[in-house]
């Protein structure tokens, strides 16, 4: 095959889409030339944490908004890979919501039975991409950070896989420029301790303020207020934590929100999103979407409409994870090689249309996450990626909102059985709320004193 | 003229290289067509406060390091336009070292006299350059911020203006990765009020960590430690103020010196510099420098000599700013303009590397003045931009570093006098340990009651 495919980032998609050529190969397949680029040191994207905030070593935006005590806030049995169970990575069952640590060790696991690593280059960013109309092929610059070296590399196929947990959304309040105490994006927390007997306030009201607050309430901040634009997360929060309306401007050290009611915050910690950034595409060739379920320039959610040659894995907004970038790795890998022939270009938006007109109808959680089952469903179908049973994972989806909405600091303490090996997951030695080490080592003790 | 010329930023550099052009405009001249390209939202660069860190609204790599309570840590009279006096902007004399809203207000006035903000795109990023041999031209790439939007302009000239002082550098110390209080770089560092009553430790023993020691010092913080690598900073420190060597590790909250000493703290704040990073220009056109006097790239401290067509400005480290900008500007327009002939590149060679020995010969910070001196004179001596007392000026700098070293917090109540219009500078109204009111309507007030 002489064509050759380049992948920009090492993260959960990026490694996806290696798995899918590795797992070709292995049959005694060919497959194209692959060359895949990673900004930072390791592979792993959100799953390898840094200590840093803002840019990096080599002052590039930071990738990873990652912090210490993070523990997964959906059940494992949820994300796990149909071909590597977490059984097999760990030989015992472990509970159902591990940190940041295992999750990290469970992904590398994967990836290093492989020879993936070969065909990574780090420490690289990409920087430009331009688009031959002539010659059909992609021209990207990397930039060799620790070298501070340019080059260019040429690809018929190119797949982005960097990710949209990495560029901040900030929106201005009035009087946020004097607030006097701290203030920073959801990106740039890298844990609770900073936090200790303080009182602070999250804007925004989904995950990251959801687990932000929860975290900073367990590890002992003084007061968490959370406060929503339009509706509030809404669980019966503990005493500690309470919610209120949006902000309307700040003074000094105070805060001023909409019922009238104001407080006094040592921090202020935006949970307010992140944007969709492809600084290195030329703006044709550039997914522009909001965090939804599918954006309406991708055919399947992964091959960009305007140019085939060009996909995107995991750039929807995320109930499945790394089971559905594997699931978007194999169909692009099945579209490269030839195997799925792609409609043409006003079929395929029909399709994008279908879907997108879907995704209008949805309106609760529970609806999105059948409209992302059915989406994976059909993917699956269309290659060998192992099935599994989605309606159950689906309903592990259902049942986890459930959890969370009756106790948001007790859910991670449930337990779940994977569709992939029917495992059931072990009750772990401590209850997360009392659980203030989230080490590998720690986690997978058998038996345990409570510190 | 039927050529083109590139300006990449519009803080003093670019605006410097845009009053250049203006004047010479002014007097009946033609100049060529000019395009001025700024990231941020407003002119100014690193005096365009702004309340974000990390990355800007857009997420790009935020260019301000600037924080609330900064006033000038040198005396305008250094820094003074010699075609704009602090005294024709204010109409009234001021006192030598005034704060950022005061220093931004006098950059805007001379500006604004001109049509250069016509010129100017805001919002937009340089996103990539190419040089194409045959056409003698650049190809950059811009990125429309607001509009996510990229496009292409040609150049047949391209001016770097976009600073050095954006790009944290921010080395690894063990066990930085778990300090429980917070960590940030100068970059970041937005004003003393988050630290008050707090234990801070400063790493670095330069301009950075000797001002953020002494606004923290003076705006309420509990202990300010500053950790140098070589040599302390060594001025008479308050009682309050202290320096250790080196950090060797962390533990925790606590950090552990190079003498065996350790102590607790709140926070770290890295003043451990910054890169030069041009991350839009291929290897072979980015400067590669250190903070140094002369840059070993750049002829006459402007010139890339590799490719005369490419000039930066303001990229030494710094005792001249907004005058040597414009020395530099209004050399590189009367290059541009054909009425400064350059020599062959292995003539501009041998005079850079003169240059660069005669740097290598300097020791003490009397001896970078004199160089420095020494290299604007020459550049002034080119064009017509108004000359001065430079000899008064080395004499100012050496005054200023005596008076930091005999009182690092009453330095800035001292008076100079103009070089350019000789109008003495008056005695603030406030002396500055008890001003903790840096805006201009008070710094302007005539008389104030001391809050």
């Amino acid at each position: 095959m002489n064509f050759k495919v380049g992948i920009i980032g090492a993260g959960p998609s990026g490694l996806a889409m290696l798995r899918a050529f590795e797992s070709e190969q292995k049959k005694g397949n060919k497959i194209p030339e692959i060359k895949c680029y990673e900004k930072q040191d390791n592979w792993g994207g959100m799953w390898n944490y840094t200590w840093r905030t803002g840019v990096g070593k080599y002052g590039e935006p930071l990738h990873g908004s990652m912090y210490k005590y993070l523990w997964s806030n959906g059940p494992k049995e949820c994300l796990e890979f149909s071909d590597y169970t977490f059984s097999e990575h760990f030989g015992q069952s472990i509970s159902s919501y591990p940190p940041r640590e295992v999750l990290f060790d469970y992904i590398e696991g994967r990836i290093k039975q492989s020879n993936a690593r070969k065909y990574i280059t780090f420490n690289t960013v990409a920087r430009w991409v331009d688009y031959n109309e002539t010659t059909k092929q992609f021209r990207v610059v990397f930039d060799d950070l620790v070298n501070n070296k340019t080059f260019e590399e040429f690809f018929d196929y190119l797949v982005v896989g960097t990710g949209h947990f990495s560029t901040p959304n900030m929106p201005y309040f009035d009087g946020i420029d004097d607030f006097s105490g701290a203030v920073m994006h959801a990106h740039d927390f890298r844990g609770a301790d900073q936090f200790v007997d303080k009182d602070i306030l999250l804007i925004g009201s989904s995950y990251s303020a959801e687990d932000i607050g929860v975290q900073c309430y367990k590890h002992g901040s003084k007061s968490v207020t959370i406060s929503y634009r339009t509706n509030p997360i809404g669980p019966n929060w503990p005493e500690g934590i309470k919610e209120v309306p949006l902000v309307t401007h700040f003074d000094g050290d105070k805060a001023f929100f909409k019922d009238g009611s104001s407080g006094v915050f040592d921090a202020v910690i935006f949970c307010t999103g992140y944007q969709h950034k492809f600084p290195f595409l030329p703006d044709n060739l550039r997914l522009k979407t909001k965090n939804c379920l599918y954006p309406d320039q991708l055919y399947k959610g992964v091959v960009f409409n305007e140019l085939p040659q060009l996909m995107f894995l995991g750039m929807q907004d995320q109930y499945y994870t790394f089971n559905m970038f594997d699931a978007q790795a194999w169909y692009a890998r099945d579209y490269v090689l030839g195997r799925i022939a792609l409609p043409e270009k006003a079929e395929r938006e029909k399709d994008i249309e279908k879907w997108v007109a879907e995704e209008t109808k949805t309106e609760t959680p529970f609806d999105h996450i059948d409209f992302q089952t059915s989406y994976i469903r059909e993917l699956i179908a269309q290659t060998d990626y192992p099935g599994f049973n989605l309606d159950q994972v689906a309903a592990m989806f259902k049942q986890w909102i459930k959890d969370k909405e009756t106790n948001v600091l007790t859910y991670r303490d449930k337990v779940y059985t994977s569709v992939m090996d029917q495992c059931k997951a072990e009750i772990h030695h401590t209850p997360w709320m009392k659980e203030l080490d989230d080490s590998l080592e720690r986690y997978l003790e058998e038996e345990v004193e409570v510190k």
